[in-house]
């Protein structure tokens, strides 16, 4: 079986091409290639499918082989695999992933893609539906008692919910410590991904991520524009902002006109490779 | 540039076929393919050579770039891929790595190489040679004092210094705090690898252990080794044992006749990949 490793600012997929054949276990095979020791390596699988109601769909396994909804880093990788790959000649495209179709802006150079803008939809700001517990409209540096402190957060649902927390010194922050009582708070009924974020100046942000059930990640895309509308909302950033997280930069626009998000930043590939599903069991299993 | 990624129960290297050529940049390439997000992602990188030495030569870059001495369980990988791609049809080669040869027994089943016995040399257990300041001609549940507690030490080298430390309860040990006390104690000069074992019968042992410069790791050949040398000094193991680590099983056998120190164990294919070096770069280090 042959597979692409790609990766958007770090957050890293196998890529395989089921535009012609569908895979069969897929949840199977996402569990043994993401493995970093024994298997490929990865945060997991994703399939890209021919589609009826966009031009591709990309299906999407965590590396516990469950089914992922969407993630902002990875659909850059499908539009440069598709592209790349010659799947298609278009540089603006519609990709469905989880059900709802997405829509992105391919930027070009050498006859290959290097970035790519989504359209990553309008945030959701009332706190029943994100869902957080709280009063009014919407929660902006509103208070918020975790570990015996105070913090101010900002709660945004990108599809996903989100609480942003402005702080100084994020380099130093333990988020080991205080990303899981934020996760577990009882405000949050689905759970919630914090983002800790140091405002540099009105167009730059650091960002680091607790994201629920993974832990601190190199890079969330959903955060990174729940963080960009934050600041915005909170007056301190511009209507287009970058955001600077562990594994790069991406550059977050909220659109005054449509009210949506639109996500910018690379995709990369690292290397092409082909596996034995039998051999991939047996590396990963023992004998 | 091709490659095959290869693991002994999870110690993960790139192998690459260098018998007919020379890789130029074997260290930068090392810390290219080495990166777990946006490289390949192994603990470093291993050329196969040709040697007037011996059959082949085991040449080992660490993740850091860094030039390694030997692995236990990366030679075992070098016999599994020299027999299983054709480099030779003999089930028992030498190798040279670091300057000096070792000797492989290769167990083949299905035309495939399935387990690798190594002539790992004989133990050292003169203090002043391992290095570790002590009295005596060796350390047999010698005590020291870490952290203000008294521990019973054996201090084994296999051309790297092993302090093996036997107790109950390895499963909740707290290795990142113990383990980093034994590292840079003052009685190892050249700092330690430690191991935390634990006695199951008289042939099964199950082992921690804490890599100086690396922390803790899913598995150390030589560690494997010294713990079980360790275990017969004390009376605690046959000459033959099975040491359980977090990645999988080895066989050792302290051998009575020639006092040397066999390994057995599993070597696997993960798959099989190519790259270009200065896409990968790109992948690595951005644009």
């Amino acid at each position: 079986m042959k597979f692409t490793k790609m990766h958007g600012i770090g957050n890293d997929y196998v890529y395989m091409d089921c535009t012609k054949e569908r895979l069969e276990n897929p949840g199977e095979i996402a569990r043994l290639v993401s493995d970093r020791h024994k298997g490929i390596g990865s945060d997991g699988l994703i399939l890209i499918q021919s589609s009826e109601e966009a031009d591709f769909e990309m299906a999407m396994y965590n590396a516990d082989g469950s089914y992922g909804k969407m993630c902002g880093n990875g659909i850059r990788c499908v539009a440069k695999y598709v592209y790349d790959n010659g799947l298609t000649d278009q540089t603006e495209i519609s990709v469905i992933s989880g059900g709802a179709v997405k829509y992105l802006k391919l930027t070009v150079e050498d006859g290959k893609v290097q970035k790519v803008r989504v359209n990553m939809g309008e945030p959701i700001l009332k706190p029943d539906e994100i869902p957080v517990v709280g009063e009014g409209d919407k929660l902006v540096a509103a208070p918020i008692v975790v570990d015996n402190q105070v913090y101010e957060m900002t709660c945004v649902s990108m599809g996903n919910p989100h609480a942003v927390v402005f702080m100084n010194g994020v380099d130093d922050l333990k988020i080991e410590e205080i990303g899981p009582k934020f996760e577990r708070h009882e405000r949050f009924p689905d759970r919630v991904n914090t983002e800790f974020v140091e405002r540099m100046d009105h167009k730059n942000l650091k960002m680091r991520v607790w994201e629920r059930g993974s832990g601190e990640t190199m890079a969330c895309g959903t955060g990174a524009c729940a963080t960009a509308v934050a600041a915005i909302l909170n007056g301190y950033a511009e209507r287009e902002v970058t955001v600077h997280l562990l594994g790069g930069d991406l550059e977050i626009c909220w659109d005054e006109t449509d009210n949506c998000v639109y996500m910018t930043g690379p995709a990369a590939t690292a290397f092409t490779g082909e596996f034995d599903p039998e051999e991939l069991r047996k590396s990963v299993q023992g004998r």
